[in-house]
């Protein structure tokens, strides 16, 4: 099996030579960092990636979570994993140093992340899940609850879950139905079912503690009366020792892939025992939970940026080691094969490969840095910053995750007939990292989130923003001979997005909600080529200016490689766009008007 | 489970009307049949497909083939598969009455294929292997060879395979190495290993027939030293009784999907008792080889669009049944959720799928009909059919494998997270469909052989003849009010498919044979988008005529959803040859000046 799964040269030239996060160190947040705790943090979690999280990726595919009896049985490399990450301060890297964490900058925290998840990405899940839980605890939660839940899940010892979806509710959140009855003790009485909860039941940890959207009785129908409510599998009782809180665990999911994590069936006060604990107030509980779901969602789009360097790199190696056919022009056929990395379309697909990981991370890095900002600024900037990442978040999450699919995919083609076979780790990851444009909201879901809701909120201000920082990145590549085509190419597709919003957002004022939304995914396949097109820009700078101070020869590779991987994105992704801008600018309401009859053979 | 996996109503609708079949019954080959029989046909292989086939789809999936003690135990349906389908004639469906075949023509003995492949690809992979296998026999074998295997061929008591690939040898057939040494008894002793081959080993049958390709000693280096071999496991001995041929099976693959399948390693002669039987000439191995291949590349492509029908109708009745949401102007969040077929994303993706696998459908039989018509034509007219048929291969059996995935992914994508899980037959479809971009020709081979061989062949005239097949269906739409401006899209679109191969072949005039293929994928794409919308605007034409002649009250849905389907090819998927096409004429040759070494982290 490959060795290699990530690049971490890729990840130094990200985070100090494009994102510059040193600059980070400034803000008295972050002040006792430096680089040496980055450069420590990420041979840190190489080891743990290359000796905890890899050894086991195949068998926890293999040998999938049972369950028996209740409970969920898994691997016991989940126990280790969690207790690692425990001990290790993985959890808790990103909390503040009050509450025992390292107080991490959220774009060094997205590192152990990417290599754990590109390492094995259902391992990496367990302690995901937890530290999200935890910040949602830390963020909106009581002084009393801060204090007895987080230890134990920043130890590893309890896991952290989202229980959002229920039988009726899964993109449509407004639905959900799970009770939670007052009493007049301080906690609920919670009664409900949640489905297709990650790591909601497991004995890799001694408890697990449920993050779960639930109604007051009484409260408003629709988003205004979901509360949110810590429901932890056992609860403390008057002693302080863990009883049983009536959280059952109904079954499990067999799935396509991603089959180290146990998806679960949870079943709440079943005998009318099963307590809740309010966090925050009351109706303001999806509120709460945005902070959570949109931390998960770049993680989502991390998870599938993470796989999908893990195949490039196994389809990298495959392509180097196997000998097949002959330069075009050859003509003798005794002559001996060439390794398949010499034919172009084999660099075509790897080029793909690698422009979409790359790509697709250098955004992700870009949304944490906005995170970031927004943390240590204040007023206009810190609305700045804020409003991007929203504006962006979307995007991350399903530009990863639809195009870390086609990009497996090509991996998987690299290989042939063996990418096919399971001698070989990318049918595993094709299997893998189809999850994700459904977890966290589907690309449906983020379409209308980005056209419907991002692009149009504050009257388009959020969209402004962007556009100014793309126009910064172009006005600087503008003044480099090699660059400035691309940065006319961005231009042009910026003023595109820019007219094609016009007409949707025309549309809309007008009245037509269905019409406007109705091509929302394909808008946001769009603002996500030109928005990753960006981020290679972005690259571009750093590169060129490299490349104009001259490189070492040992650099020459990496740094032609990656220019060679702008210039196709350039060359093959962005002028995607134009059958995309085509179809939106068309709208003829082809998908409103269609009755659903019509998908029947008679009347 | 989804009950529907193919429209009835839409093969009639294609045979009757847009290829209109029963034209071909004035020729005297094919004078015996009637439109009643091929009714008859479609109606036996339904039941076929519901009572034989459907049943063992799930099963066959997840209980697989098992190598034991150098056999492959297969599930006990594949034994009733082969002797129903031997029974039943399908296997002989296409051969001459005189070998107690059925003489169907080829666009009728495609309706047997995609109907069982919808039902159970992996099932109908035996019985279909068989049938082209006995084909070449009938074409190149010797009297005394078709006689000898075709009866039991036939009968699905022997299995058929294709044995080409080898360890060094898949892509590059030029390298195949299996030897064959001429002895004075009429046989040669063969010699090698073959990789990959579906079928090649199971207990389902009594033997298995191998078409095996490999070089007889002291031929020339390339592809003029292959020669075809018949290689039965069991051989006749002098007495006519069956012994062991010294095939044996060295053991077989586990697969990402296909799993109902066993996909073998064979090896020939480990006791130097293994005989081959040589087919037609020698040195002439490949050329025969390709009439399977090219008859296999479009029964690939077939495959993958049914699988893709399946995964339509599993998709189609889930987002009917399933609520979720409400329209986007519903304000009160205490009504009833709607069915999720109501919201036009869903319906996108729902007209995405269907426009896919009718689309494909139609350019199969296309296909079809063009074999059919070399068949019984003369001279020129002849070679014309001859002409589109090799021209439209590479795009028959690339384009339905390619979108299939793509199909089959949305389709999963309506079920969201239950797409993702084994209750739901989208995850299978989702496994077994992503072989078929490989199998017999991987999509870049196809791409090349598009562009490098076909559109260039006799000066272009494969080419040309495509082109007027195209222009007249675009004058006859033209005729019509609502076609004429779908016509006038495909108009330019042929225009601009011109102007990107004289850009090409221009390239490979100067020599430059490496930057001429470099994108030939990519062209395949857009090729294959053109002539798919090609098939589209011809339903058009019998739509259109129709819908003005009048429909019945019970007809209005199926020709209002197929004009949806066709409004959607030209709105959604014909504009993506923009991009294509833009790259295409770039042609800066980035991938072929790209070195491998930029793929390294350093020197």
């Amino acid at each position: 099996m490959a060795e290699q799964f990530l690049s971490e040269r890729n990840l130094k030239f990200l985070l100090y030579d494009v994102f510059k996060v040193e600059e980070l160190l400034q803000y008295p947040r972050y002040a006792e960092h430096s680089r040496e705790v980055f450069d420590m943090i990420l041979d840190m979690a190489m080891k743990l990636g290359k000796n905890l999280f890899k050894p086991c990726l195949s068998e926890m595919d293999k040998i999938q979570p049972e369950y028996i009896n209740g409970t969920v049985k898994v691997n016991p490399a989940v126990k280790t994993i969690m207790k690692e990450c425990g001990e290790g301060g993985w959890i808790a890297a990103q909390a503040p140093y009050e509450l025992g964490g390292q107080q991490l900058p959220h774009v060094i925290g997205l590192i152990p992340l990417f290599v754990f998840g590109a390492a094995n990405y259902s391992g990496s899940v367990y302690p995901m899940l937890t530290m999200g839980a935890a910040h949602l605890i830390e963020s909106f939660g009581a002084k009393e609850q801060i204090d007895y839940y987080l230890p134990s899940m920043f130890a590893g010892l309890w896991q952290g879950t989202m229980a959002l979806t229920e039988p009726q509710a899964g993109s449509s959140l407004a639905d959900i139905a799970t009770t939670a009855e007052p009493t007049d003790k301080g906690y609920y009485n919670i009664r409900g079912q949640k489905l297709f909860i990650s790591a909601g039941d497991h004995d890799g940890v001694e408890n697990v503690i449920h993050l779960a959207l639930g109604r007051i009785k009484d409260a408003p129908a629709g988003v205004k009366g979901i509360s949110l409510f810590i429901v932890p599998k056992y609860r403390a009782d008057d002693k302080g020792q863990l009883v049983f809180n009536d959280v059952n665990c109904a079954g499990i999911y067999h799935k396509l892939g991603y089959r180290g994590a146990p998806i679960t069936q949870l079943s709440f006060g079943e005998n009318d025992d099963c307590r809740g604990y309010l966090i925050g107030e009351p109706g303001k509980g999806l509120f709460a939970m945005f902070q959570m779901m949109n931390e998960a969602r770049i993680e989502v789009g991390l998870g599938a940026a993470a796989i999908a360097s893990a195949a490039y790199y196994a389809s990298l190696e495959y392509t180097r080691e196997r000998p097949q056919g002959r330069p075009i022009a050859a003509k003798d056929p005794a002559a001996p094969q060439i390794p398949i990395i010499e034919h172009a379309d084999i660099k075509r697909m790897l080029l793909f490969q690698r422009a979409v990981v790359e790509g697709s991370l250098s955004l992700l890095m870009q949304c944490s840095v906005y995170s970031d900002m927004e943390l240590v600024c204040e007023g206009e900037e810190k609305e700045r910053y804020n409003l991007l990442l929203e504006l962006l978040t979307p995007v991350a999450k399903s530009y990863p995750s639809e195009m870390g699919i086609l990009s497996v995919s090509q991996g998987l083609q690299c290989l042939g007939g063996y990418g096919y076979c399971d001698e070989f780790p990318l049918e595993q990851f094709y299997r893998d990292v189809r999850i994700h444009p459904i977890h966290e909201g589907t690309t449906g879901i983020q379409g209308m989130d980005l056209l419907g809701r991002k692009v149009t909120m504050h009257k388009g201000k959020a969209f402004t923003c962007f556009l100014e920082e793309v126009h910064k990145t172009i006005a600087a590549a503008e003044k480099d001979s090699e660059l400035a085509p691309l940065a006319a190419e961005l231009t042009q597709a910026l003023e595109a997005l820019q007219k094609v919003t016009a007409r949707l957002t025309g549309i809309a004022v007008k009245g037509a909600q269905d019409l406007f939304l109705a091509d929302a995914t394909l808008y946001l396949e769009a603002f996500s080529v030109i928005t990753v097109a960006w981020q290679w820009l972005k690259q571009g700078l750093v590169l060129r200016d490299a490349v104009k101070k001259g490189l070492n020869s040992n650099e020459v590779n990496f740094y032609e490689g990656k220019l060679y991987a702008l210039r196709y994105f350039f060359g093959y992704e962005l002028p995607k766009i134009e059958g995309l801008f085509k179809r939106l600018m068309n709208a003829d309401g082809l998908t409103t008007s269609m009755k659903k009859e019509y998908f029947q053979d008679n009347a």
